[in-house]
Order: C-alpha cells, then structure tokens, then sequence
C-alpha cells in the first residue's frame, strides 16, 4: 500500500473527524478505495471505535440498477435510517470505476429518489463527517491526467499541514469578517460588486471537506452588481458548461450565456427563485491544487481563484438577520484571479494577481 | 453479467428469503460478487423494498486491519446493531479475493471479537436470512477447481426447481420422523448407530442456505454407538484435517484419530463438554453436488453422503423434552455413502449404496 494511504487515513481520522474512543464509524467508500478504508479500519481499532463499511452513496452501480427498476414511487429506507442515528461519524470516499455510471439514469428518477431520501442527507450532516477523495483511474481520467500523476495531485492536495493552512486563511478571514462590500475583478469581463455586511466568513481547513482550503461567506442576495466571466468550465451532473457568463442586477441574474451546453445553465437558473442569485462567495488557497480536475471538491480550493455559487447558501455564513438565499440547487463556477485580477474589500485590495496582501 | 447470475438473485429474493413489499434489505458481500450484489438491487427495486450493501462478515482485509490493530477489549458497535434490528431481510453472499485472508489473526483474537459480537449474529438470525456463495476465482481455487468450472458447479447447486427438491426430500423426512434408531454403515469402517426418537427431522431446501439439499436432525447425546470413518476431509478454520476415525461410547468419543492434522480434531473435540458428542445427523441430498469443494455450504449438501456434526444441536431438531446437545463449536463431518453402504432406520434399510428406498 502506498505509504500516503495511512497518512491520508491518519488526516481523516485524526483531524478532519477528530475520532474519540467509542465512536461508531460509517466509512462509505467504492471497492476502488479499499486500501484507503483498509488504512482507516487500522486507525478506527487504535481508537477503540466501531467501523462499518457501506456503499450507499458511493455504490453507484447498485443505484442504478435499483433506480432503473424502481416504479418511482420512493421512501427513506428505516434500516439505513436506524444506522445513522447511531452513527458519530460519517466518512464518505469519492472514488470509483465509472465517473459517468449513472448516466442513464432519467434525471427524474434521480431527482425523485434524492428527494425521498433527503432526511437521510440531514442525518449524516447533523453528525461529524469528512468527504474525500480516493485517486482512482476513473477520477484521474475525469481530470484528464495520468493516474500516477492524479495520484499525486489528490494526495499533494491532501496531505497538508492543516493548522498551518488554517493559521494562513485565517488572515483572509480577518479581513472579511467586518467588511460591508467585496468587489472582484478580473481581466476585461469580470467585475462584480456584492454586499457581505454581518455575514459570517468561515474558514475550511480540512474537516468537512477533504482537501480544504478556502474561505467563503455569503452576499446579501439581493446585492450583486455586475459581470463575471467563469475562466474554468462548470461540470454539472456529467456535462461540461464553458466560458459562462452572467449579468446581475439587483442581485438577479438578467443575462447569461455559456459558448457550449447553454441549455444546462439556463436549466440551472431557472430552478427556482433562489437559483438565480448568489448563495456563496469562496475565495479558494489551497496552492498545492494547481491544476483543474472536474471535481468542485479540489476545484473550489484552487489557489488564486475566486469562485461563486448560485442558489442555496450555507447557514452558518448568513447572519442573524440578515436574508438567507435558499434554493435546491447550489451550483460553484470558478474565476481565474492569477492575472490582472483583485479583490477589493471595501474600497482596499486585499489580492492583486493572486498575491495576498498579508503576504507582501 | 452472466444470466445465471439474475436467476441466483431471483432465487434468493423469491424463492429463499420470499422478499415482500417495504422490507428493509441488507446485503453483505466482498466486491468480488459485485455483479449479483446488482442483481440484487434490480429485484429488490421490482418488491419495492430497501437495500443496503454493506460489508460485515464479509470484509474479511478490513476486519483483519481492525483486529490486528485493535486491544483485544471488543463490544458490539450500537449502530450496526441499530441496523440489524430494523432490517427485515438478511443476505450474506459468500465469496472474496483470498479465502484465507484473516490467517495471521491471532485466533484467540477472533474469538474475543466474535463473543463480544455474538448479538449481532443473534440479530441477523432473528431475521428472515439467507447465506449464498459467489463463485469466485479464489474460493475454485479452495475447490481446486478452475473457475468456469467452479461457476458451473455452484449455479447447478443452486439454480434447481427448489419445489421439487422439497418433495423430494419430504420422502426422507417422513422416513425419519417418527423413527427410534438409526444406524449408519460404510465399508468396513463406519457403523454407528443412535437413537433420534422425538427428534423432528427438518427439510432444507434453499432457504436459510442455498443451496439446500439436505434433511437432517439431531441424535439423543448420550446415545451415539459405533466407530465412524470419515471419507472427506475436515477443512476448519483453514487447516486441512483427513481420514477422521471416530469412536463412540454412551455417545461420547473415546478414540479419535487423523492421518492429518490430528491436533486440530483434538482441539475441537476438547472445546467443552458438548464438543465431544453429536449435534446432527444430516444427510445430502443435492446430487448437482457430485464434488467435494472445501466449503461446508455445499460438501454437507452433496448427494450420497450423510454428515455428522459435533457440537451444538439445532434448537428446531430437538423434540420437547428431550436433551439438546450444548456447545461452542458445531463442527460437520462427511461419510461417503455412495459405495458398499447403506442407512437403517429401526432396522429398516431406507438407502443403499445411496439409492433411497423410495427411489426403487
């Protein structure tokens, strides 16, 4: 086994779920990813807790052949429900042998099963939990790299000293926190002004998200002002969206465009009310993910990117008071900031070409 | 995904564990049996029920990364236990990479775990159950067999019109029931008799174990007589033990002896007090079982055998009031019958050379 195997377990279990004697463990991993949750049984025993390994989210062959076969007619299964009350701590491992399994599978069909089974998300979300990421082949093909290469991408991502990478965001959060307007700009389409007054800027160092590496807040939904051009594509249920444009007023989205599958975006606007205004504003630092990969879970870390997420924003970056977006979807796009590009928070550059000011 | 393999699930599912509407479902099984894990999830979705793939009893690498690493000071997990006792259905698919993956766990360990879990096997046996076997190339390698061979040697155990296996069978159990003495007699080594009066003789026939094929009961304890040669080799706990001589008295073993392995009979037999008298008394019926493969599943079900367990007696064999035969262990050995043998019962010849009686 890979010696960073252990190490990415030890992360997991150590600091992102901070395991405790007694703790009953659900590990939901792809066969792909059986050293990984080998390596974390190994870490659970030291730590006198309870592992189960399941595929639920993560089984998306058996989803299918469950989805396609089903008359439509869903409910939340008790048993699985029985677990995760019980459960402490929820690991999922992304990861499998097919990025694009449930590509036949009516969207429908998977949107109704999500919904039924949306009380079983609440569970595992109300308990300690980590979602990360095993370097498979077929990850590695979705990011369009060798899988020796994305092996060292997932794990260089990974594999950071995470009170360090806190300490250093902590610094964009001090500046956030406080601040009334943000203002992005990037080369010649991009500049956009929104409101965060007494939103709260929360800090991702590696616990929930595996890697982290971002900080993010929310604007006013009704505040944004401007353009912004997306450099990287959006990946949205197995489709590729390109060079995405969007116009705000008011904090609404009144124009936007895409060079290819337009349809998806329109789609994703007109969800609802809330999927056309702003529900997260993230910042992401992490630099050892340099490169794009088709997965928003390293992609939104990216360093020197800023990135925007239409639709529902986290509650605990909204604050008391203050309007929360809510809408079904949450969609992140992402703004190159490495070039001719700043953030002004309040009027004062805070990155310029995507050096920080307390790095100067 | 071989045909064979949707007709196993369909067995399972709607002969073996007779799925209903709304069951809770859960599905214990290596990767290895990947493809009918998903056939399984395309019947479980036609019943409108709920399944769960889960790894158990069957992540044999991660049990032994947790039991290596573990202190020795196990209790049962409370989530896994919530689990069960909401699941409605049970299937436990045998089949992994490495049948003797967990042989440099100290046994000891094993048994600690397996004591402090012991509630959750209670659980699952509570339920509506099934243990299945997948073909998988390592567990033909146990049979010394290729693995197309093995394929075709497992489905045709299996896939069998169980209605009829049942009549069949039915012919022997009316025999059996109501019987005083039986009396076992194979070449010039084996001849055994015991009294199994007010025993009830149970029919197997693909449901709890598939494949079935087997009817059996249990002997009075203390009334085991004779000497018993055992043809097949015992295969426990993955040392190979050959040519078991047995020596009964007052139903106890006096005399034993092996041409392999003798000290691990030895160690079974002096488990505890139970350990050194009989539990069972079966008899194979499954004649698509014409080979002996290793795995107690099927050998014990094979056609012109009878097989006698030490140990624990099956609550359902033993008639009220009579002795139950208690024990840790309850370990099955197999006596060809197919040659120069024949069984009595009260001291009427019901098979020869195994024909049965009812065949003529």
């Amino acid at each position: 086994m890979d010696a960073r195997i252990r190490e990415h377990a030890d992360v997991i279990c150590n600091h992102s779920v901070d395991l405790a004697p007694g703790d009953n463990v659900v590990i939901d991993a792809h066969p792909v990813a059986a050293d990984l949750v080998t390596a974390l049984h190994e870490i659970v025993a030291d730590h006198d807790a309870h592992p189960l390994a399941i595929q639920e989210r993560t089984g998306k062959r058996f989803l299918r052949a469950y989805l396609r076969n089903h008359d439509g007619e869903f409910s939340a299964p008790e048993h699985v429900m029985a677990l995760y009350e019980e459960m402490d701590v929820y690991i999922a491992v992304r990861g499998s042998d097919n990025v694009t399994q449930t590509s036949d599978v009516d969207p429908e069909t998977q949107a109704a099963y999500a919904g039924a089974t949306q009380e079983l998300l609440d569970e595992r979300l109300s308990k300690r939990w980590c979602l990360t990421q095993y370097p498979a082949p077929a990850n590695a093909q979705l990011a369009q790299m060798s899988t020796e290469g994305y092996e060292n991408f997932v794990w260089d991502a990974i594999l950071r000293d995470w009170e360090d990478v806190r300490a250093f965001q902590s610094q964009m959060v001090e500046l956030l926190d406080g601040a009334s307007e943000i203002r992005v700009v990037s080369g010649e389409d991009t500049d956009v002004t929104m409101r965060v007054a007494d939103n709260p800027t929360l800090n991702d160092y590696g616990e929930k998200n595996l890697p982290g590496g971002e900080v993010f807040t929310a604007p006013h939904p009704d505040s944004v002002e401007g353009e912004v051009y997306f450099d990287k594509p959006l990946y949205h249920q197995g489709r590729e969206v390109t060079d995405v444009r969007l116009t705000f007023e008011g904090g609404e989205v009144v124009d936007h465009a895409a060079a290819k599958n337009e349809a998806v975006l329109t789609e994703v606007l007109e969800t609802d009310e809330g999927a056309s205004r702003l529900g997260e504003l993230g910042i992401g630092m992490n630099r050892a993910i340099d490169q794009f990969s088709y997965n928003m879970l390293f992609d939104e870390k990216m360093g020197d990117t800023v990135h925007m997420a239409v639709g529902r924003a986290y509650e605990d970056t909204v604050g008391d008071g203050n309007e929360r977006n809510d809408s079904a979807v949450h969609v992140d796009m992402i703004v190159d900031m490495s070039e001719n590009s700043r953030i002004e928070v309040d009027s004062e550059v805070v990155q310029e070409d995507g050096t920080f000011v307390f790095e100067e």
